[in-house]
């Protein structure tokens, strides 16, 4: 079985986009402003969403299973206020549970958030505790900056973060460490803010002792881990000098990398100087890099090709990328496969 | 020969930072803050501070030339305000200058800049000007986000950073653009702010037009040009959805990416998918990551070995990047080497 860990729900029907543009028109008079059953959106219209996008690249490229969570880009917590954040966050769930539902043997939810820069993590969690009981979710997106780019809470390692760890570690959820969009100039959103994000989370664990403190808690770290495997060398070196341990036991029992690395040579460094059993397979589809490479021929995000052609794998490493890694860290996913004989 | 574009006075003698440091004490009561003529140090000092460290190592490993600017770290240009910037630039760039008096065959300088958060850029050519035509400086090294991890600057394409490019093009010299350190608890100044700022200068370079307006402007970026090799084919693909020109043509004229990457499969990367031609030899030897990799024995920053040892680069490639491609990108390197006959 494929499984990829990295999907969003960029195809969503357009209605979902014109209620969150009513949102922010009215964020400063919420009581003006739509309410959530003003949002209708047919079943048929998220079948067809999904069936002529995802569901069909699926079919095209060979993945059985995606992990589903709401678009990246449009989470925006910098947006409004936590009442802002908990509306949306609310109905971006409640559609990819619904589309998990249409397509249950091909998409399993992962949450957005209800974050709001400023405020206290632990407002996330009736949300987050929703979306595993009631609507199976098997993992949650955390953004590490819900400032969008002007990064202005406390590091991943800090206490600040514990009340979401502690229910990670209850439920067995991993977290996708995956900003939004960016409204700092500086950074291009997909360019730059995302990369950079991956490679500042990176650095937030190394730093610290926080897997001392959740020696189970896990992150996977998406974009093939930003900057991190091309410097490799780097990240050792820095922890050597810091007195850590070697990276593999300081954080490589809970730090995972995707394989959304768009280009052969890429995915084949991860896979050089990562252990097979940190890599997750993914493709973030339809995302940030939709156009065909012209030196290949192919999609840029068509990650299986990438290691299906690569020459480092084996058969049994393939699969473990593919799906036996992925089914360790997110064990409700597992228990789900399980439950149906998979 | 071989020349090393990317070295940072990291070793110069204890004075420095206490004459630094009462500077700091001192910001906001500058008139009893220590003035320039307290630092002294002098050419003894100087010369022992270079001649056990950088030029010990380079001996060591086999370079000849080392293009010598301020500690990237200590610029710190967020603290004070331009005066702070100004008086800490001068004493900086003198001393750099001192050294590659000291040792002529072996050190060029390039300028720190007395950069200031919200201060306009133009404040910065006076000192330009006199580490060009006094100094004999051959580049710059320019601080996208002299907030130092805040990021409050226009991005690199802004016309706020004209008149520095300006000068640039005036006086021939390219800019390594470099930040310093990261005063933003989120950001490990080596191991995330780095990185990230390579990354996201790239990226401005790529959503802008910038190099029309200056078609012989030229960026170093350091690094290895942080996360942008191993995600080349994310940054063709988002090129190709801006419907820029193909990025031969769009940056690779003015962008440059130096070989700070401490292992050999990023090296390899780096030389698989960036042109031979925008390549630079570095070490930026006793700076971030000073300790030897256990696995192979040697110093993570001793990069020459990682050149050497690449089965990708022929040897007129290898000439081309520590040689060739540096006297293209720092003309007045090569005039000067011109004229002692090298």
């Amino acid at each position: 079985m494929i499984i990829d860990v990295h999907g969003h729900y960029t195809t969503a029907p357009k209605a979902l986009e014109e209620w969150r543009n009513k949102q922010i028109a009215n964020l400063k008079t919420p009581e003006l402003g739509p309410k959530v059953s003003e949002l209708k959106i047919s079943d048929d219209e998220l079948r067809e969403s999904i069936e002529t996008n995802q569901l069909a690249k699926m079919k095209e490229r060979g993945s059985d299973l995606t992990i589903f969570s709401p678009r990246a880009s449009f989470m925006a917590h910098h947006i409004g206020d936590f009442n802002t954040s908990s509306t949306w966050a609310g109905i971006c769930n409640e559609l990819c549970y619904r589309v998990s539902q249409l397509f249950p043997d091909h998409f399993i939810p992962a949450a957005m958030l209800p974050q709001s820069p400023g405020v206290d993590p632990r407002t996330c969690i009736p949300e987050l505790e929703k979306c595993v009981k009631e609507y199976g979710n098997v993992g949650i997106n955390l953004n590490p900056d819900p400032s969008g780019g002007h990064w202005t809470s406390p590091p991943l390692s800090d206490r600040h973060w514990y009340p979401i760890y502690e229910k990670m570690v209850e439920y067995d959820i991993p977290a996708m460490i995956h900003v939004s969009t960016s409204c700092n100039a500086c950074f291009h959103t997909t360019g730059a803010h995302y990369l950079n994000a991956d490679t500042t989370a990176f650095m937030q664990c190394l730093t610290s002792d926080l897997f001392k403190d959740f020696p189970t808690l896990k992150f996977l770290i998406p974009h093939g881990g930003g900057a991190v495997p091309y410097h490799w060398g780097r990240f050792r070196g820095l922890a050597q000098e810091m007195k850590k341990p070697l990276l593999d036991t300081h954080v490589m029992n809970n730090v995972f990398f995707d394989t959304c690395v768009y280009h052969q040579p890429g995915i084949d460094l991860l896979n050089t100087v990562i252990p097979v059993k940190n890599v997750l397979f993914a493709s973030e589809m339809i995302g940030a890099v939709r156009g065909i490479d012209p030196t290949t021929g192919h999609y840029y995000d068509d990650t299986k090709r990438y290691i299906e052609a690569s020459k480092i794998l084996s058969a049994d490493d393939k699969h473990q990328i593919y799906e036996g890694n992925v089914r360790r860290v997110f064990p409700r996913l597992d228990a789900r496969l399980k439950s149906k004989g998979l």
